[in-house]
């Protein structure tokens, strides 16, 4: 059985866990303490030496990490990785997209405010992070407002990815009132068969 | 035929010159003036609306972005996608850590100095990454110890992906002469043939 070491409140960990509440894949969730600064001691370094969460255990000491990777390798096969070349391809950009335009700024400004309780310290790179965060937004606003979901008229492992810190976006001080798209495809989203919410207890 | 838009100074677009060359994917390179805003207006927005290089033009209004989704694209079905899902998600993974752990330390070291000349009010910045890009070198020092390339004994576009701004690593104020595996992995890697270096014109 797959052993997924994350934390629950972590958008990256939540992404794994839709996609397995989605296909029914069974699993044992152990969690990693980040604030108490586990992903920097053994054991967990010798999982991922990039020191974060999540990570996938396989088998004996086969670990695979990155979020994104994760989702890839667990969806083969199923409809949520598109079979045509071009459109895998799209879902592979808007999973880039998430990892280097979006979550850096959405993500890293709501663990500022909401796990380290927006410290005078981090003020000004947290404030520093709202510009890139809309610019990401806007970007999915334009693209949802002509499209059910990222690839059409499925869900894919691009809705997963990026669905993980967007519905959360309000924590980092990202107001999504503005974004009528984003919003829209948020509510289809959740209508997902096995759609489990961020805040549910994982153990 | 495909059209590639980019800047032949951008490792994320030499990643994709690299694999057209040693797959010899017939191309033609329409360059891209970045610090003259060409990326933040149209015709370029209407291609790629988060205004990046590089972006790859397939057919008809057809644009894919997002270097390592254009990676995965073109080398379908070649040797340098692992067949096995495991070893597929592994290259994944390092594809990932290049552009969150990777990506945002070195190549935007290499860009505030190299395209830029390290103005003042940037040198904070500038230094500021150094611990990141050295963090993600060990990384990668530690996994090239004991292997080859980073999936075995072939390359695969993970190599591809991370190769492109480590070599040039220096230009970033990364000295790599403490990295004894990455410098072996670098020669390796120029041996693949098609090789071409990233400074020679590409239009």
């Amino acid at each position: 059985m797959y052993k997924l070491y994350g934390d629950m409140l972590s958008g990256n960990c939540y992404k794994v866990k839709l996609l397995m509440q989605f296909l029914g894949i069974e699993h044992e969730w152990v969690h990693v303490d980040i604030l108490a600064g586990e992903t920097h001691a053994e054991p967990f370094l010798t999982m991922n030496p990039n020191a974060k969460i999540p990570v996938l255990s396989i088998e004996n000491n086969h670990y695979l990490w990155e979020s994104n990777a994760i989702l890839n390798y667990l969806a083969e096969g199923s409809s949520f990785i598109p079979i045509d070349n071009h459109e895998k391809a799209q879902m592979l950009q808007w999973q880039f997209f998430e990892q280097y335009s979006h979550e850096p700024y959405i993500a890293t400004a709501r663990y500022i405010n909401k796990y380290l309780g927006l410290p005078a310290d981090r003020e000004a790179e947290y404030y520093g992070k709202q510009e890139g965060g809309h610019k990401a937004l806007a970007v999915m606003e334009q693209h949802l407002q002509r499209h059910t979901f990222f690839l059409g008229e499925k869900p894919t492992l691009a809705d997963i990815s990026l669905y993980a810190y967007t519905h959360v976006a309000d924590e980092g001080g990202f107001e999504l009132s503005k974004y009528p798209g984003i919003q829209r495809w948020l509510k289809d989203f959740e209508r997902i068969p096995g759609y489990v919410t961020m805040d549910r207890k994982y153990g």
